[in-house]
């Protein structure tokens, strides 16, 4: 397409020319950009709302208290003021908002092809893939079984084909068949080597922190000193809710905090369950786990990149199965969104559904998340593209259809769209055409059909007897297809072989040491 | 459930009687409210881009003109001083605004059932059934086949036995075994016995708005006079885009206007065939189409009730296909939502989407459209269930499928969700739990599960194993299992004997008296 070309050429390098080999690949995608959400964000809370919110978090941090279940943060809120008791450490709402005041509003990661850099925060809306189930369904397989290594790989090609998927996060199916205490070793060099987009470390103890660390410094061809001046790697941690934070996470929280990469927290609040069964109530308490991990790593790093995460959602009260994509789930996104931008901390939620299989239902709840995220003003859209399960499944359909969706809200952000310039009026051609004919023959529109509108991947606009001739295929039969073709064709982005050695070189080294400990 | 049982008391009466029953019927549903959409609307225009809009409208209208195939319609625009050139009619400015200045920005419907009145205008949303598609799909039957009487009716019963669902647009499907010089006799007779919900007349010809008035009128127990004092039924006419008004369609907006009955104008304006290209162009033909006809009804019976509707899309620009439920069909209702309230006007969407099968992709695309209607402050929202294939087929999964989405908006839109009250913050509630257990116990989750969530009724939130256990059902057949379930279980509203007997009679007599003409 002319527009995709242009905006390549504009692109240049190494992503540019990607993009031109992608307008000869499988499907017709949109280019790399970094959508702006300008909507007004969605407020349910007045005033008082807010307030009343801020409040509970801020009772809960200094009345109740967090249990921190890591001895260096116990230290570190000591030496600050704070009031340790065990494991409880309980702190005033000066010292919090004067930590959270230290953190940048926006922020920027930069993976090893710098043309990938994220900006976090302001109006963007950035998307990643599903990260962390531990299982795989596809409508071939028809079964749900444990992930591999080989369906991980699969995932992080899909991550860097989609030009709407933004950011690399966990592993997007947990890669079972690899031993735990060198699977973030195989894993990563994966995504590294597939992928060329900003990258994530689970916390989940010192030496897989480390590691992870180390090799996106190789990848990125990066001094140490280098690496330290700005983000390269994101993590992000769950506080276990109610009200912990538990050892591996935080271990991980302080040492990213302490080398400046970027932070995301994001407390895991079901309502009903781990949190009030109260919207306000869950959100509040959210807010509370989250606030004082950022407090905690701006004391250690003033400036250090944070952002705060959402997960509240609530459960089903008749199984206490957790529900997504709820109105119970929507709102309190938007609610967090309005607190987010009362602490000025960017945000993340989430693309989440709790159906099982690439369906209607799932269709349903996913839009209602990631509409959700656009209404709360949300930076970061975690799980956007193949979750499935409530997150304990990992779909390829699933992923393809989701970035239907997604470059769907890619282009509801251009502002093309609601232009109103004279040539967008178009009085001329409405003069022209008059009250007998039509538009497809006219000027003003040959001069515009081929940018005019978003274009379809996997949608199938033909009538049914069209549909139907192509064999009547539905939506998660036609991802399927095009998630082969995509996998088929794959190329990875380009990196120099030195580099490439040098981490396979640190992964044989790091295995030879016998990995990271699997006490967690 | 508790919040059911005693709202249905609350709203006592036949309605009241009707919810206690569906307390034990097949699904659990919302009880009937209407929504009130409290969110601030989504505006992409700035003040000078809604000028530029209304600037385009007002020139249309003042230099271009509008075609009027209806002798009738252009002797009162001749007599209010417009420029009349053969079917050509062009107005002023001042006229136009004047006229519509005159529309009330709020109104009532009030069908057969009283306590089933709407309200259309300021914050509320309603959401209507599909109307008009020639065909019927459903999973069993796996084919596109014509409308029935006996479809057209089931239809009707699924109207009725949705609280989500507050007006009964045109035929769900069209009864296409029912010749169609008395086609609007039998299935308005089947409407109005089996709903006693808001009903609507097709704009085709003199005798079936007469017909349909009459019907509503009996059915009502209303004489003529009381009949008139308010609306009782409503039509939606669709201009002839590009910019003409059609002589049946104006004959019945003529008609009703004269008789105090509520009018909805909705242009059917696809960006790139009837329209410009560009959005805001086909914004502005749609309002240009529109305002001339309520300036019509203003000027013949000053304060009628008016909404403006909105239709406008793209094609796919290969093929020339309708596309529903894209980024440019969301901003164009946005847009048109700003320019109603610029206007003063209630305004009307729709729920659709272009899929031919109650997928995915039916389902992200029916959840833009609806997300665009409550983004856009939209009052009445057509084909709010069971439409597909861009409303060539209507569907009962479908219908099932969509009122689960329409639940969760109401469900969104219910005040309690964001409530912030010392009892939603629930601190207690956190102190009592603290950092080691969970809030299912607690007293005050125990107090507030029955109705703290959204109930969910086609929507499977069991894990992979339990769904799997219980056969694995997609969404689609579940719906289907549903909608047979629905049909058997069905109990019409009540209706006296005498007045479905005068019914029946009129029907009678205008069959033997051959209908209406069919050389529309």
């Amino acid at each position: 397409m002319a527009r995709q070309g242009r905006r390549s050429r504009r692109g240049g390098g190494a992503a540019g020319k990607a993009a031109e080999r992608e307008k000869i690949g499988v499907i017709n995608q949109m280019p790399w950009r970094i959508p702006v959400n300008t909507d007004r964000p969605t407020e349910p809370l007045d005033e008082d709302g807010v307030q009343a919110i801020h409040e509970g978090a801020m009772t809960i941090l200094e009345d109740i208290g967090i249990e921190f279940y890591h001895a260096g943060a116990k230290e570190i809120f000591k030496e600050a003021g704070c009031i340790v008791n065990g494991d409880n450490v309980r702190m005033d709402r000066e010292f919090v908002m004067e930590m959270i005041g230290k953190a940048p509003e926006q922020f920027t990661i930069t993976p090893r092809n710098p043309e990938r850099e994220i900006t976090i925060g302001g109006k963007h809306i950035l998307f990643g893939n599903v990260s962390s189930p531990p299982n795989y369904w596809d409508l071939e397989l028809g079964r749900k079984i444990p992930g591999t290594r080989e369906m991980c790989a699969n995932f992080f090609k899909l991550t860097q084909y989609f030009n709407c998927i933004h950011f690399a996060g966990g592993y997007p199916v947990e890669p079972q068949d690899v031993h735990a205490s060198i699977r973030h070793l195989d894993a990563l060099y994966d995504k590294l080597t597939i992928t060329d987009k900003v990258a994530h470390t689970y916390s989940l103890g010192k030496e897989r922190v480390e590691d992870c660390m180390e090799m996106v410094r190789i990848a990125g061809g990066l001094s140490h000193e280098d690496f330290e001046k700005k983000a390269h790697i994101y993590t992000n941690i769950n506080s276990t809710s109610p009200l912990k934070h538990d050892e591996p996470m935080m271990d991980g929280w302080i040492r990213l905090a302490k080398r400046g990469q970027a932070l995301v927290v994001t407390p895991f609040t079901l309502a009903g369950a781990m949190a009030p069964v109260t919207m306000a109530g869950a959100v509040a308490q959210s807010l509370a786990e989250g606030l004082c991990a950022i407090a905690l790593a701006q004391y250690i790093n003033p400036g250090v990149p944070c952002a705060i995460g959402t997960f509240t959602s609530n459960v089903d009260m008749k199984t206490g199965a957790p529900a997504f994509g709820t109105p119970e789930y929507m709102r309190s996104t938007q609610m967090t969104g309005q607190m987010a931008r009362y602490y000025k901390l960017p945000m993340r939620s989430s693309g989440v559904c709790a159906a099982n299989v690439p369906d209607g239902q799932a269709m349903w709840e996913t839009s209602n998340s990631l509409w959700a995220a656009v209404q709360s003003g949300t930076n970061m859209v975690y799980h956007a593209a193949g979750w499935l399960e409530g997150g304990l499944i990992a779909s390829p359909e699933k992923f393809i259809m989701d970035c239907e969706i997604l470059q769907m809200i890619q282009r509801y952000m251009e502002p093309a769209v609601t232009a109103t310039t004279p040539d967008d009026i178009a009085l001329d051609a409405i003069r022209e055409v008059g009250g007998d004919g039509h538009f497809f023959g006219v000027q003003h529109t040959q001069d515009r059909y081929t940018t005019a509108f978003y274009q379809p991947f996997v949608s199938d606009w033909t009538n049914f007897e069209g549909w139907e001739a192509k064999g009547g295929i539905w939506t998660a039969e036609r991802a399927h297809t095009l998630y082969k073709q995509i996998i088929n064709e794959f190329e990875a982005p380009p990196m120099e072989e030195s580099i490439r050695e040098e981490l396979a070189a640190f992964v044989a080294k790091r295995k030879e040491e016998g990995g990271a400990p699997t006490d967690f």
